[in-house]
């Protein structure tokens, strides 16, 4: 198979492509490896988690045939920007999270997180047993590029808080770190959102330049050492309540891979989802304990607050609904989301709820 | 690789021997076959999806080099009996909900559901992100079976009535069809408990013999007929919070397998167990909008009905726990369940509450 053809001029190709180093595919002995650039620093906890467990899953279950040489984003330079070096072909596949993506589509959102959006077993139940799955394949065929979701942290926190939120005017001027459409959504509450690295955040809150942050979860959070700066922590938020990871093959490239090479990616990636999912929350259990412990003081945000939250994310979404896909695929994931949590709340929360009750958990 | 050094004789392997097909497996081009000896009859919605998606996950990822061949419970004849031709070495493996298994060893349970256990994501959390997977072999290895989940219904339905229970006094001489330990729990309760095959539980109910029955949930009660007899629906129970269905592989012919095939039948089997779990949650939700359109009661137990539930329940989980691998599984599944759930009420439970209330869903 020649490589050349799968090199193309995109017309998304030419931005990102300083600072990469070219993928070299390896065929020797018959093999086949696919470099993959992906946006985390190598050992970052339960997302590099997520790399590895994919990587290892296709190389165990393909006998070595067919390796993923994950790059790093200090290895790459890239960031956050891994998207069009695969859509170019420069690379053979990415690991991110597709919301970092918005600027190509505004629907890749969905296949991470949007504010008001769905839980991670909503998520799962929309992807893997509705019309997700193949919704996420249609969008990725406007730029060549076939995407499985292959982590999943799981809902993220409210976020850390240096002074206590009582209402939803005490978001008027919020300091706050926020990316993506939820920080959208805040900012068009009045707060003054940033977006800063996760290196960054610490320093920023501690010297006063923040009033707040999210992050991902209490596992994750402790790390950053964020319940040493900030003394309020709300585990419940608007702003991606299943934050699904997700990997991507050019698809030429994809569709040059033998039928049992192209499955192992796909169940790979499906099964890194759901252990990625698992490892979050088995670690975040025991982390919310600790910081409880350590004295974090756990709220919930109140009613009016939520309004808020709702009202702001609803127009943010139905400001990108003129076009057509990114309708489509909101419309499918709300009717799904309806469905599914219609179920659920009857059953899991009824039961849950009862449970906890009973036993006093 | 010789096969006759598999067969051993158990001290299990005699009583379910009669009726079974003989397993012959199939090395032609250097093929390797696994003859799967399943509890379901074929086609059982949702169910032998698990089945099919299980197998066909195998032979795609390792390009038809290994492949299962699944017997319905009609080929066999053998109905939940399987877990002993698989210890013996009669079949490679078996496909099933490990619970009809309690016969051998009680803490099988633990593997489907116990009542008032965990729902299916925190069952997820427990089983790989915990130490769930590790007692899960641990327990096979008493046996000489290596199994894996595979499969998961979600929650299952509470049940259906012909007349309300309005309080747990109401469970006295109730005639209700629930298998395993819950059923135990129900007949600790007061309850005339019996267990029906699926295929008989609507001639019972049409004619009075039973005055209520549990299934599975809304997709695959609506297909029983179970509204047409019924006219109370309870989505939440204790019994089954989340069911999971496990194969689970002759150890000798386990560890005589490739690694690449080891680790083929692991990841194949948790694909299917997240694929499962989306699959019944997605056909749930529909099927129980259909109930309620088509004039079905849907109800919720009182307090002192779950009271009543959880401390029978918790009655009948410490009559085993004077065996010390029994009180050991109970004690790790305890202790993630209410470690994921301290993180899950305050996040996932408390957003979806909130989303759903200011959505109005």
């Amino acid at each position: 198979m020649d490589r050349r053809s799968f090199l193309r001029t995109s017309a998304l190709g030419g931005a990102a492509a300083a600072g990469t180093t070219l993928a070299a595919p390896a065929y020797a002995q018959g093999r086949e490896q696919l470099t993959m650039f992906t946006t985390w620093p190598r050992g970052l906890a339960g997302v590099w988690d997520s790399v590895e467990r994919f990587a290892n899953n296709v190389a165990d279950i393909t006998d070595g045939t067919l390796t993923i040489d994950a790059r790093d984003s200090g290895q790459t330079g890239l960031g956050t920007q891994v998207f069009d070096p695969v859509v170019s072909g420069q690379a053979d596949m990415y690991h991110g999270a597709d919301y970092y993506f918005v600027g190509q589509h505004p629907a890749w959102a969905f296949f991470t997180a949007v504010p008001f959006g769905m839980t991670a077993p909503e998520f799962m139940t929309w992807y893997y047993g509705g019309d997700g799955l193949a919704k996420h394949h249609e969008l990725g065929d406007i730029f060549g590029v076939k995407s499985f979701v292959a982590g999943q942290t799981a809902a993220q926190g409210g976020g850390w808080f240096r002074s206590p939120i009582e209402s939803a005017e005490d978001l008027q001027g919020l300091r706050f770190r926020m990316p993506g459409l939820g920080g959208q959504a805040l900012a068009a509450l009045g707060a003054s959102v940033q977006v800063l690295a996760g290196g960054e955040i610490y320093q920023a809150l501690s010297s006063g330049a923040l009033d707040g942050t999210e992050w991902i979860g209490p596992w994750s959070d402790e790390r950053l050492g964020l319940q040493e700066v900030c003394d309020y922590y709300y585990p419940a938020g608007f702003h991606e309540p299943g934050a699904a990871l997700s990997v991507g093959v050019n698809l030429d490239r994809f569709n040059g891979l033998s039928a049992p090479h192209q499955r192992a990616i796909e169940v790979a990636a499906a099964e890194a989802h759901q252990h990625n999912y698992s490892l979050f929350i088995a670690n975040n259990g025991p982390a919310l304990q600790r910081l409880i412990a350590g004295g974090t003081e756990v709220r919930a945000f109140s009613d009016d607050v939520w309004d808020a939250f709702g009202q702001a994310s609803q127009d943010v979404l139905e400001g990108f609904r003129d076009d057509a896909l990114f309708a489509s695929i909101h419309d499918s994931m709300q009717a799904s989301m309806q469905e599914a949590s219609g179920w659920m709340q009857r059953s899991d929360s009824a039961y849950t709820a009862q449970r906890n009750r009973v036993l006093g958990m």
